[in-house]
């Protein structure tokens, strides 16, 4: 086994895990994935992780960079051996806010949530917002450059994201933490670490871009006949709200009813043809004068999608209470799904004016080579991005698990039809790895390979994620 | 003299200019670059941009991409020889529109205010803006990541861009044009391209962004103390409007005296403190709703600025033209400035927070050095991008000019001090390649320099711009 010796000496004995210790992070928080580390390290800052990073390079020992190992997609799991877990962890302070430029700057370690509350303690609204923000890291957030339900405002992850502090992967220090809106000196290094899973480099902090915080917001819940009609009301939202629009989420009639199935207290208060609506529209504005502005804009835009025959019936939130119960409808149905049964699973983007058309098509060709299993589908309509899972149905659910490959091909066939993607939030990993090569441009996947090779001559970098040929040399 | 036939071959005899025909081309529209080529060579289609970009590869020929030749900073003027100009400007199709989407597809050869008007006639917006758009191309705007008017509320050229199609340096086709708001398919490569400058690659065709197009715009001119006063401002305008905030443009008093004195029709309609106010700051809210509420709106919190003793005084639109007349005061500046003499001029950006005491230090340095300068100063506040010029004074011109080295050097390392960057929009091109290697991080230029070592070994693509030992081989 290779000394580590070298390791202790830059972080201290406490601080590299091995054997039973490492066990925490080297399966993923689900227990999809699982692997081994050589040991997990614990660096206390940025000049640590970089004499890591070096040491590594000396012993030619992969690295695993690692946040809060909330990974869908097993990015964050050793998938080759030998490999070194480097947990950013540590790297966990806030280093300073500055509220007249609306920015903050945070290390990769910062837990999402304690940046949201940060800014809030501050006036300000970090907008970032995913499921896992009680325990994933702003490194993660970056890496994977997530996504979450306020994207169709403020954008993902990339977006909000002005400056970055890296370690190279030769174990050099880039400090780029401007904290600037406009930039035009050289090639956007940002962008390119960001959404990079690990591969190029480690992130340790980054300067995010913070807003104002909305005065009020209120939610409704839409009833409409049809995904056509879906998309037309997101047109006439986007038009009457404009930035105001912070989420619109499609839910199926299936995923609700199994949400109010599941979870009695809660109910889907419509009657009538609407309660037997196919689909379900979540809408939310922020606003920036009064709830009351907030109310009565909803009113009107909504009463205009009512007489233009695009929405079925509308449910305003009366207040907050309600407004929270509307967006619980939502969250529910990740759990709800249990009810229906493991699923194969989908995190698609493609654009708004194809959704309608890629569902009819694909539920029509997964149902001729399936019939029975059951669509279960909702998601972030505004952004184009649909959880589109297949749950068994007729079937059991071993059965609908075996024909996850098939399944994916028919959707990804789809999806390069209509020119979509097959991950729009979750990222590659190892999950989708192969897929990758197989529906990827040639020539983007090349430039690609060119660019890892010139920032990772010897693929130390989060090897076997995102990249199927980047294993280490 | 090389053989020209292979590049007759591909696009035809019409489109390769020699001689007194590359006139155009060769120098930049302001004539302040001038260079030679061999040839203008004008592909129309992307399958003819890739063709000659294997012939220029067989030939080891220097390429140097170019739309609307209205650089600032040399970026499209040749600088070495040999190099052939390869002109984009009859790839200048929009070849799609997608508005249930809301994007659209356009060739890089496309003219800005051509791709502004098509949207507008499908009741959309695509919200770049700056004073070349009636020659600059779309191409042109992606490859230095423009920005202008209203990156405040809708972003940089890069952020307006869903995908790309390139012509890589070896003379591949990338089909990139995926026009999707989440896509984490690996490495950001449109942002790469995008302010690379024709460095990387040409870009051929956008799918861009589009927008609601505003029902409503107001504007109104605020008179402040001072330059802490104007960014306290920006706070309470971007809490009081959010994205509804499109503008905030500061303005020196000198500059709108200059204006004044030099167009007798316009006119600065404060009086008493207000009229001889140091700086002001004008406001473009743009509103979902009507004009009246746009007013109502800026009348709240305007008065607010008041009651809080941030603005001397504020003037309010009534209507349209009164807008128009507030936003042509800021717009003459550049012409105004003419009164006040050639200057020597940045496009600088700091953190909004550290604008005030950069502008301070800087002045108070620059006097120091040539007492009786006279400082020029406007720009987007909102993006703390100033356009920092000094004027002549009580110097010659050419005296002025001939102190641009040290100014340039006095106001770079103050930019150094608050982390502020010397190319906020313009880019690098030549006119501050050299400079760049002074100031940038190292790494981050070593990182540079091994992208483009990656994408473009042969250095082929807009040779000595950008990076400055990116020569041909």
């Amino acid at each position: 086994m290779m000394k580590l010796d070298g390791l202790v000496d830059i972080v201290g004995a406490d601080h590299v895990l091995v054997g039973e210790q490492t066990a925490p992070y080297v399966t993923d928080w689900r227990g999809r994935f699982s692997g081994k580390a050589l040991a997990v390290v614990r660096p206390g800052s940025t000049a640590e992780v970089a004499a890591v990073v070096r040491w590594a390079n000396e012993q030619r020992l992969p690295l695993l960079p690692q946040g809060g190992n909330t990974s869908l997609c097993g990015g964050a799991t050793p998938s080759v051996e030998p490999v070194l877990i480097l947990s950013l962890l540590r790297l966990n302070q806030i280093r300073s806010i500055d509220t007249a430029n609306d920015t903050i700057v945070v290390e990769a370690g910062c837990i999402l949530q304690q940046v949201q509350d940060y800014a809030a303690a501050h006036q300000r609204l970090f907008p970032l917002s995913l499921a896992a923000e009680g325990s994933c890291t702003i490194g993660g957030n970056l890496a994977t450059n997530a996504g979450g339900t306020q994207v169709l405002r403020y954008g993902n992850a990339r977006d909000l994201a002005l400056g970055l502090e890296v370690v190279t992967a030769d174990g050099q220090i880039w400090h780029g933490l401007r904290g600037l809106r406009k930039d035009n000196t050289g090639y956007d290094l940002c962008s390119l670490f960001i959404g990079s899973e690990g591969t190029l480099g480690i992130i340790t902090a980054a300067t995010l871009k913070l807003y104002p915080v909305p005065v009020a917001q209120n939610t409704a819940l839409v009833a409409v006949r049809s995904l056509e009609a879906a998309a037309q009301l997101l047109s006439l939202a986007r038009q009457g709200f404009d930035a105001g629009l912070t989420a619109f989420e499609v839910m199926a009639h299936n995923c609700l009813e199994a949400v109010v199935q599941c979870f009695p207290e809660q109910r889907l208060a419509f009657s009538g043809e609407a309660a037997q609506a196919p689909w379900f529209v979540l809408i939310e504005l922020s606003d920036n004068e009064s709830e009351l502005h907030a109310r009565q804009r909803l009113e009107e835009v909504l009463g205009q999608a009512l007489e233009q025959d695009l929405a079925l019936d509308v449910i305003i939130a009366e207040n907050t209470r309600q407004s929270q119960e509307l967006w619980h409808l939502r969250e529910s149905i990740p759990l709800a799904e249990k009810v229906l049964g493991k699923s194969v699973k989908h995190d698609i983007g493609v654009p708004v004016s194809e959704v309608a058309d890629f569902v009819t098509q694909t539920n029509a060709q997964i149902q001729a080579a399936y019939p029975g299993v059951e669509h279960v589908i909702f998601g972030h309509l505004g952004d184009g991005n649909l959880h589109y899972n297949v749950a068994k149905g007729r079937y059991t659910e071993a059965e609908v698990l075996s024909f996850e490959k098939a399944i994916y091909k028919i959707v990804f066939d789809q999806l390069q039809r209509v020119q979509g993607t097959l991950s729009a939030e979750h990222g590659i990993g190892q999950l989708k790895r192969d897929w990758l090569v197989l529906y990827q441009d040639p020539v983007e996947l090349a430039l690609m390979r060119q660019i890892k090779q010139a920032l990772d001559p010897l693929n130390l970098m989060n090897p076997g994620k995102l990249l199927a040929d980047s294993l280490p040399k």
